[in-house]
């Protein structure tokens, strides 16, 4: 057994618990900084925005409400982070708002929440890269000229990038974030410095713009309304924050409280951003307004349909820096660049979503697998094609898609939240301990507010944008959950028709005897081969089984079959019409009446092929037939496979796709690190001394 | 056994065998000649036309030596007419022009033949229906003013139709094609008692247009190369007449010379119509221009790219019925039909082909079998695919496509009659019998003519319209020759790679062992199931595998497993990364490792569903599985099918597909009539003892 200790190690262990590659996995919280947050980060980029866009609806006298927005935004973005603080404590798991729902509100709000989140994936890049796409144009107007094109291309490429399966690394995503945020708060620093120190007078490229109101003097109930939406397009900037409750397992450790502090770095640089963004767009007067075309009103005429609206960051930092000085052209790359980034995370978050899902029976089994490539691979085609059709119908045009974006996080945020406030009274039931409690009414407390919050910000975004396109998301949402259910409901029933029944193993019809058949349609090698194998296994009977449709090449088998002197009967069936199915289907159910007690072992010798075409060459009878027998009773198929050379290039292909690296693990952290029952597990890994970790030391013979 | 009796009959003579079948397949004349004859006959609605517009290259002048070119045209199809007469009393297998020039010719000359065939029907399809849809707009103009959408929605019809399975009927046949066949006959009596008897001035609607010329004046060597064209084009009239050597199975006795006597039938009918409507064209002043738009003037201007070129056909029916006239109608409408049978002839073609070519390796295997719906449909999509692409490309425009046409069906008949020739030669060779002698030296003459005729005309066809579009046929024809002869490379290449060693059968490394591994996830019916039939096979060690991807579930499975009492020791393959397939394929991979000489058999419990979307959700796992440890030496992989109730749905489709018709079935008749060597067949289907024709009478006691 000496020479075989290795290889079962490499079983048990598995090629990927080698320490420095788990050195590598685990994230510092520099680094986990901008892996989580240059989604919410990122959002920085277009929420200011989105923000004067709706008031300018009630002209430019509106923009003062923008810093009691911006306040209000700021609260929320607060609360939020400190909810998921709360989060980050109690599920370390990594389970995210998914898992909160799903444990503390039942699994209709669970699917709820991942129904949501799902819808989400898909808005982050769209949102993320129309966004990027416009960030960019402000500095390459080609890019502009032809905006659903280029994010179309966008979305190819990382899509192509993440279906490869790109190693990545922390510092992939940490140079363009810190490059990002730093951007903003020179901006920021700078034009501070300029405005209240040398007194510089900075106008954006907007500042001599007129908006035409659309709705002159709103007041009353309408202006509030107005200022709702204002205030739901600001939440844009909220989304993403959830990430990192999914990401606890890929801190170092402490997990949860280096998660927690990352969180509330995230949620400060957030914020601070996007007050300062706010406050250069005030001071060197942007103006923004939802239709350019014609509310936009220069030297008395509107610009026309023309004219290409730059987001606020841009025009900002055109005001600050200057247009095409290197700071503008750097800050315009890292926000696309960031934005992209944004995108990415969907395309990682998305399959694993996905497999935790599975895990529940509410997607296909095979999802589970983590890291499988081929469940990895349709969850990106899914969600890189939604992303298009969004990109394509909304003209890549980000402030349409916001209007859909933010229900989905709000929904998940409220669902979470509650989820925390209940699990807050479960624990609470139970625990002795004064200080524990006191800690966990606080939490509870936190939550509590949090769920009100989100919930009312949630009321807020469905009155004031369920027509402007809320309306998309939600129905997405509906479809996700008729999906997931279905699929449930259907491994639930399958669940209960095979269920076991109990008493030690009573197979109500065992069969007492096998028929084995060996099909043949020449004599060669595999054919030998599947002959051998069938002796091997000792069934009752035992004989080889042709179809007759061609008479010469019977005459010349029976022949060949008497010469080499096969020790096995040979019984050749005819078939008029040159079918090779149907007889055969015919002969398995002809024994199975004749001895219905028995069972039927069909032995099919199969040439195992490289390539694709060949598939087309070999083994198409074989692969009908086998398909037909599987749905009579009482029949086993066995394939003999016999490895043609040039198999060899499939089984080299396969055993480098095994070796592939599923996008966002650098995200997942390690898989051992997130075990439902952590004491059950690794129990194997630690013995060396046998295979297997099982009730029996080896084979049992018999 | 006496209950049993009844299927083995039914497995061994098939149902199709009833003789109520039998007597409707098998063809009379008068039904055989429109079945075959509708590619041929249809033809003489496009060739006459054809002539005319070639020669009006030289202006209206050269239209008188259009009677000569009939002329040549009549002494070729008596040509062609006699020698296949030849054929189909030397073949009466059916196997047509490729059989008798891979026979003869070796299997270059037959891959040759077979690849212009395979173009032919191609084109068949293209050129009949965008002459179809010509003759329709005759009648209907929104048809030809929609020409391309009309031909491509017809091509999908058919398509559609053939796909289905439509049960045909010669009657199907016999009733457009007898119409089509009166109504020319009658329209050219009727002319003809018009012009001679009445004296009546009949008038085509061109009468009164006139031709620019694009080359006048032509002579000499220019002249000499028009006529041939011309001549080129006027031979579009005969494709099709080799079909009925294709047919003669299908043929009531006696076969041969009823084949004969329809060929020569046909020939007559074909001859008489070309002659009559080229006659009747002269008479009417039918004016037909290669490019009317600028080359056909009407009151001294061209007529424009408006105008519309009816069929001469149609024309001359204008001229002797009356435009709208009920007989003008008629005429249109079933030329039209019988132009649309003649494209279903090729959907029936080329399948059949296929099926022969696969028998020879020259196509994947699986085409071998007759009415095989998925071979059939792959083959129909095809043709469909490759005319629609043609009707596109060109506009559904029958002149430019039969400039395409030609060369596939003379290299046939070149082949096929230098093949004949041989065929003679040999036989010439042993014959004493001093009439027969006498008879086959007459045949080999005809053969010898008919080889050298359709020889010149073949570099007729290639020398004036290699350049017209005769270069596209002949660069399908390279295709389809590639692409089989890298078939039957490959074919070859495994062949040799899986012979079977000489000696009464020394497979080197055989098996001593077996180690059967049953895969478990749960404990549940289809897992019992395959258990106790793991069981039966009696191997020499028996274990459960199960992989460890929750450890809660394999706890879970652990306890349940000691519960029951289950009798086979359970190993456990840790599974760090939650994958299925690497950890079992390297456990498979180290039992082969420790003892080489034995063999595995991996035992999956498999689903079987019965939808399409059932599949997505079941035994994906097992299915990658299952690919992945074909690859693996040694190994054996044993489905054992657990029918789920909604597999019963599945299980009706499949029988339904198995009655299902492949179309054509009238034209090739029925399979027992020809077979490679009569006297070896039906060998077992006369025998009613038992259930095998073979050596042994039952599965053997071991």
């Amino acid at each position: 057994m000496s020479k075989l200790t290795d290889v079962p190690k490499r079983i048990l262990i598995g090629r990927a618990l080698r320490s420095d590659r788990l050195g590598e996995t685990l994230l510092p919280k520099r680094i986990a900084l901008p892996v989580f947050a240059s989604d919410p980060l990122s959002s920085v980029a277009y929420a200011p925005g989105e923000v004067l866009l709706v008031l300018s609806i009630a002209g430019v006298s509106a923009y003062h409400f923008s810093p009691w927005i911006a306040l209000a935004v700021v609260v929320l973005m607060f609360t939020v982070v400190a909810s998921y603080r709360q989060n980050v404590h109690a599920y370390p798991s990594g389970g995210g708002d998914y898992e909160v729902a799903n444990t503390n509100l039942g699994p209709k709000a669970g699917l709820t929440v991942a129904s949501a989140l799902l819808v989400d994936y898909v808005l982050t890049v769209a949102v993320s890269i129309a966004s990027g796409i416009e960030n960019l144009g402000s500095a390459i107007p080609f890019v502009v000229e032809h905006k659903v094109a280029c994010a179309v291309a966008v979305i190819v490429l990382l899509t192509l990038m993440n279906l490869r399966g790109v190693k990545e690394s922390g510092k992939l995503f940490a140079i363009p974030t810190y490059v990002f945020v730093a951007g903003v708060f020179i901006m920021i620093a700078w034009g501070a410095f300029r405005g209240l120190v040398l007194d510089d007078t900075m106008r954006a490229p907007t500042a001599g713009y007129h908006i035409k109101a659309e709705h002159q003097g709103l007041a009353g109930f309408a202006l509030v309304f107005l200022l709702l939406r204002a205030f739901s397009s600001g939440c844009a900037a909220l989304t993403g924050v959830e990430a990192i409750s999914n990401g606890v397992p890929a801190f170092r450790k402490p997990k949860s409280k280096n998660a927690a502090t990352t969180l509330a770095m995230m949620g400060l640089l957030a914020v601070t951003m996007f007050c300062g963004i706010i406050a250069l767009a005030m001071t060197t007067k942007v103006r923004m307004a939802e239709n350019p075309a014609t509310d936009l009103i220069h030297n008395g005429v509107a610009v026309g349909a023309d004219y290409v609206q730059n987001p606020v960051i841009s025009q900002v930092a055109e005001a600050v820096f200057g247009k095409g000085s290197f700071l503008f052209i750097v800050l315009a790359a890292a926000t696309a660049l960031v934005l992209f980034l944004a995108a990415n995370t969907a395309y990682n978050g998305f399959p694993l979503l996905g497999s935790i899902l599975a895990q529940d029976r509410y997607l296909p089994r095979q999802l589970h697998t983590r890291g499988d490539r081929l469940a990895f691979s349709n969850g990106i085609v899914l969600l890189a094609g939604a992303a298009m059709l969004l990109v394509v119908i909304y003209g890549a045009d980000s402030t349409r898609l916001i209007q859909l974006y933010i229900v989905g996080v709000f929904v998940s945020f409220t669902l979470s939240q509650t989820g925390m406030v209940r699990h807050w009274n479960r624990h609470l039931a139970t625990e002795k301990d004064q200080a524990k409690r006191r800690h966990m009414v606080r939490s509870r407390a936190i939550n509590a507010f949090g769920a009100f919050f989100t919930g009312l910000v949630l009321v807020v975004v469905l009155v004031t944008k369920f027509t402007h396109g809320a309306w998309v998301a939600l129905l997405g949402m509906v479809i996700f959950y008729a999906t997931m259910s279905a699929i449930r409901k259907h491994y639930d029933r399958v669940a209960e028709e095979i269920a076991a029944p109990e008493g030690p193993s009573d197979d109500s019809v065992r069969p007492s005897r096998v028929h084995s058949v060996v099909l043949i349609s020449k004599i060669h090698r595999p054919t030998l081969r599947a002959l051998a194998y069938a002796k091997l296994l000792r069934s009752d009977t035992l004989e080889a089984l042709s179809v007759n449709v061609d008479p010469a090449e019977t005459k010349a088998l029976r022949e060949e079959w008497e010469r080499r002197g096969i020790d096995v009967p040979l019984k050749v069936l005819d078939s008029p019409y040159r079918e090779i199915t149907r007889p055969i289907i015919e002969y398995v159910k002809g024994l199975r009446k004749e001895s219905p007690r028995d069972a039927v072992s069909v032995i099919i010798p199969e040439y195992v092929v490289g390539h694709w075409y060949e598939h087309l060459l070999h083994n198409q009878s074989a692969l009908r037939l086998k398909g037909r027998l599987l749905f009579t009773p009482g029949v086993m198929v066995t394939s003999v496979p016999y490895q043609l050379e040039s198999s060899e290039a499939a089984k080299l292909r396969a055993r480098k796709r095994q070796d592939w690296n599923a996008p966002g693990a650098v995200r997942r952290g390690p898989a051992e690190e997130r075990p439902k029952e952590p004491s059950a597990s690794g129990s194997a890994s630690k013995s060396s001394s046998g295979p297997s970790s099982g009730s029996s030391s080896g084979p049992s013979k018999r």
